[in-house]
C-alpha cells in the first residue's frame, strides 16, 4: 500500500500484436480512427514485451518519460493525448463515486519509464507494444477500469489491438466521436494451442518510409486503398474470425497472406509509391508457396508489416521443418549457434526432394535470425518491486550489470 | 512482279510499343479481348525492330514458321489464329470482287521468317512487334487491306498496338465477338518530337512468370484488377490521350508511373502474388523521384511492363543529365564503352548537389545497359530484295558473315 511519502509505482508488462487482416490509413488524423477494421494475432511476452513502470508523487514537479534508457520528449503529441485521455477517465471515475481512496491526486505528475526486450533493428511494431502498455500501466497507477483501447488508440492505432491477448479485433466503429472504435477480443490465447510464429528478421538496407506518413500518403493517393478498406476488407475481417474460430488452418493463412499482398499492393499504387518488400522478402513468399506446394497444402502463411521482416504462421507440427527450410535457403553467415532465439526447435534435415522443389539458390545471410513464439496473453502486472524501472527517487535505476 | 514459278515474296519491319495505360488480362481467351483499354507508345524502328518475310509458293508442301532462324512449331494456336484470320479476310477480300489478279492462290502454303534486332534478354515484349510484322507482311502478301487489329491481336493482345506508329490506344470494345476491339492511332509519330525513350536493362536471377499464365491468375484471384479495369482505367484512358495532344509532359509522366504502379500493384494482389519488379527496378523508381524532386517538377517517368526492365521517358533536353545519373547510380561494371545504345547521348557531368540529393549508394552492375530511343513510325514494307530472310528456295538465307 502507498504511503504518502513514496510515490504510487506499477510495473506492467504489454505484447507486440501481429495484425492478419492489415490496418493502413486513418479517417480521423486527430482521433486516430482506421479507414477499415483490422485482426490480429498477440505474440507470446516470453519472446516480445515492452515493460512500463509509472510512478505518481507529490515531489514530482514535472511530466517526464524514459524509452529504453533515454529520456523522450514528453510534449509529444501522442504522449500527450495518452495522458489527457487516462486522466480524462480518472477524473470521470472520481466524480462518480468509484474512486479508490488510495489512488493519487490527478494533480500529482507522472514518471514513466518504459523498455522493450527485442532491439529496433527487428522491425517490429513497437510502438503498439509501448502505447498498450503505457495505457495499461497508467490505468492501474490511476485506478482507471474499463476498456483502455482509447488511451492505446491515441498513442498508436494498432496499440489498441496488444491491449488483449489471443486473437484481437479492432472494430473501425462508426461514430464520429471514435467511441465505438475499440479492440475486442476474437478469441483468447489458449483457443489455438498448435499455432507457431516465426520472425525473420530481414537485412535492410534503408530505413523505409515511416507508417504514419506513408499511410496517410496512401489516404491521399491511392484508389485501390479506398476501395480495399470498403468493398473488401469487411468480408476479409468475417472470414477471418471464422478461420480462428474454427482453427481452419489453410484458410486462416491463405486470407492471411492475401492480406498481407493487397496491403502492399496499395502502398505500390501510393504515389509516389511504397515499397517495404525487397528481394530477400519476395523470396521468403517463393519459399512459402514453393514449400506449401511440396506438401500439396497450405502448412505455413506469411505477413509482413511496413518493412522487410517476414511474419510467418505455421502449425507446431510444421515447424521445425520449415526453420530447416529457411536455414537451407538462406544459410547464417557468422551466427550459426544465435540464428535461432525463443521457442526451442528441434534440428531436422531437408530432404533433396524438398530442396529439389524448392529449386532455390542459397542466400547467404538473407534472414538475420529467426525468433520463434506463440500467441500469448495480454498485458500483465509485476508485482515484484525489484521488476520497476524507477527507483525510489522516481528516476531510472541503472541498468543491471549484463 | 511475281513470276508463277518463284515464290510471292514480302518483307516488312514492326516497331515494339510501350504501354503507358497497362493491358493486364482477357476478357475473352480465345478472341484475346481485354478487360480494359491501353494506351502506348510506339518506339522508333531505328533502335528496336522486328523484320518478317513471308513467302507463297504453289511449291511449298506445308506452312513453316523460322523465328531468329529456328523453325518453329506450326501448330501453336496463336500463329494457327493468325493465318486462319488473314486466310479469313483474303477469302473475304476475293469473294467482294476486290481481288488483285497477281496476289497467289489461298490453297497455297506461307513459308515465314522473322528475327529480332534485340535480344530477347532485353525482356522487351517481342512478341507484340512479332506477331504485328507477321500480320502485316502477310496482309501484304495477300493483299489484304484494312485494320489488322484482329490478324495481331490473335497472335498477342499487345500486338494491335504495334500496327501504327506514335500514340496508340487499343481501344477494348463492347462486342462479344471482339470486332471492335481495335488499335487506333491517338496521334502521329511526329506529334512530339521532343519525347525521348531510354530502355533500362535490369540484371534479372530468374525469368518472372509468363504475361499470359500471369493474367490468368490474376484475373481469377484479384480483387483490385477489377476494379481498376472497371472503375479506374477508363478515366485513365482518357487523361492519357489529353496530355498527348497537348503535350502536358509533367501530366504524362505523373499518368504513366501511377499507372504502372497500380499494373503492379495488382500483380502483387494476385494469388500467389507475382512480383516483376525487383530492388534495383525499386531502386530506379526512387532514382526518378528523387529526380523530379531535386528539379522541382516532372521530368522524368518510368513505366514497367512484366520484367524487372525500366522504360524511362523524358525529353530531349533532359536526357543527357538523366543517363549520366544513371551512370552514377549504376556505374557500368565492363561494357563502360557498349552501355549506351541507340541515340547517340552527350556525355555531361553530375552535380555534387544533385549527387548529394540523390543519396543513393552506387550499385555497379544494377543496370548493364541502356538504348536510347524515341517515338516512331508503324510497320514498313522493305522493297530491297536483299532485304529477304528467305531465299528463292523459301527457306532462311545463310546468316551474313558479322
Amino acid at each position: 500500500m502507498p504511503s504518502s511519502k513514496s510515490p504510487v509505482v506499477v510495473t506492467c508488462t504489454a505484447p507486440v500484436n501481429i495484425a492478419v487482416i492489415k490496418y493502413w490509413g486513418k479517417r480521423d488524423e486527430e482521433l486516430i480512427l482506421p479507414l477499415n477494421s483490422s485482426l490480429s494475432v498477440t505474440l507470446h511476452q516470453d519472446q516480445l514485451r515492452t515493460t512500463t513502470t509509472a510512478a505518481i508523487s507529490k515531489d514530482f514537479s514535472e511530466d517526464r518519460v524514459w524509452l529504453n534508457g533515454r529520456e523522450e520528449d514528453v510534449e509529444q503529441p501522442r504522449l500527450q493525448a495518452c495522458l489527457r485521455e487516462i486522466r480524462r477517465l480518472a477524473r470521470k471515475r472520481r466524480s462518480t463515486g468509484d474512486e479508490d481512496p488510495r489512488t493519487p491526486s490527478l494533480s500529482d505528475r507522472v514518471h514513466v519509464a518504459s523498455v522493450n526486450n527485442f532491439p529496433t533493428a527487428a522491425g517490429l511494431a513497437s510502438s503498439a507494444a509501448g502505447f498498450a502498455c503505457l495505457a495499461y500501466t497508467l490505468a492501474r497507477v490511476y485506478g482507471v477500469e474499463g476498456d483502455l483501447s482509447e488511451v492505446a488508440r491515441r498513442g498508436s492505432g494498432s496499440a489498441c489491438r496488444s491491449l488483449y491477448g489471443g486473437f484481437v479485433e479492432w472494430q473501425m466503429g462508426q461514430r464520429a466521436d471514435g467511441k465505438d472504435s475499440v479492440a475486442q477480443q476474437v478469441a483468447p490465447e489458449s483457443h489455438w494451442p498448435q499455432l507457431r510464429v516465426l520472425i525473420l528478421v530481414v537485412s535492410a538496407e534503408q530505413k523505409p518510409v515511416g507508417s504514419t506518413a506513408g499511410m496517410q500518403t496512401s489516404v491521399q493517393t491511392s484508389a485501390l486503398l479506398k476501395f480495399r478498406a470498403e468493398a473488401l476488407v469487411p468480408a476479409h475481417i468475417v472470414e477471418m474470425a471464422r478461420c480462428i474460430q474454427e482453427q481452419d488452418f489453410p484458410g486462416f493463412a491463405e486470407l492471411t497472406m492475401k492480406d498481407s499482398n493487397q496491403f502492399h499492393a496499395t502502398c505500390l499504387d501510393t504515389f509516389p509509391p511504397i515499397s517495404y518488400l525487397n528481394d530477400t522478402s519476395r523470396r521468403i513468399m517463393q519459399l512459402v508457396h514453393r514449400f506449401n506446394a511440396y506438401h500439396g497444402q497450405t502448412k505455413v502463411a506469411y505477413t509482413f508489416d511496413a518493412g522487410p521482416n517476414a511474419v510467418i504462421f505455421t502449425l507446431d507440427d510444421t515447424m521445425a521443418e520449415f526453420v530447416a527450410v529457411v536455414r537451407h535457403v538462406f544459410p547464417p553467415e557468422v551466427n550459426g549457434d544465435k540464428f535461432l532465439k525463443g521457442l526451442p526447435v528441434t534440428p531436422v534435415p531437408v530432404s533433396d526432394e524438398l530442396k529439389a522443389t524448392l529449386a532455390m539458390e542459397p542466400v547467404p545471410g538473407g534472414v538475420q535470425y529467426i525468433i520463434a513464439t506463440q500467441v500469448g496473453p495480454g498485458p500483465q502486472v509485476l508485482d515484484d518491486p525489484d521488476a520497476h524501472l524507477l527507483g525510489p527517487d522516481g528516476l531510472p535505476k541503472p541498468k543491471p550489470a549484463a
